[in-house]
């Protein structure tokens, strides 16, 4: 399993502010600011597996995140120096505002 | 008709960064970053309106632009002071990049 992860060059701005514009997908950048690995299952606990998947997929494939997988279980950086190297300063912009990726998430209740 | 304008202290950068990751959307940033306002129907004039009737309504209610009716005609300006104040550097950080909203939008063929 290799999973796709886009060069720096083919980052598209428009695709990396939709993967970011989401309370899921901002909490889990938050917790992955300071640059360390991160099993998946641990970034954002109180989210069911099988909705992250598709956060997961579309935080790659724009370029916001590494997954790394290893036996079973699949590990996840910030891809923090590419994105400072193409969008200097958004991501430092982003983690400023105090409640970017703070909103509490909420299971269904339904 | 009144349209909703969320003020300034609801922003969300969430709501915000959705709103701009979309490339007919930052296309229409980008055409109202002089800050003149503009007639709704001269702004992106290759995109059905039917289409763009959604795009408006996420800009609007996420605060990056005001409608302004008029008689049957709809202005729109784009609310740079506000997110200028709520989200400093973020327009212009965007706007600098060359490829944002200069993606050519391309009709379905289908």
């Amino acid at each position: 399993m290799t999973a796709l992860h886009p060069s720096r060059e083919q980052f598209q701005l428009e695709e990396v502010l939709a993967a970011l514009g989401h309370p899921i997908r901002a909490s889990i950048v938050r917790a992955l600011a300071s640059g360390e690995e991160a099993f998946c299952g641990s970034i954002v606990p109180d989210v069911p597996k099988s909705t992250l998947t598709h956060h997961w997929r579309v935080l790659r494939e724009s370029g916001v995140i590494r997954q790394r997988p290893s036996g079973r279980k699949l590990y996840i950086t910030l891809r923090r120096d590419d994105l400072d190297a193409r969008f200097p300063g958004l991501l430092d912009l982003l983690l400023s505002d105090e409640a970017f990726g703070k909103t509490a998430w909420q299971p269904s209740t339904t």
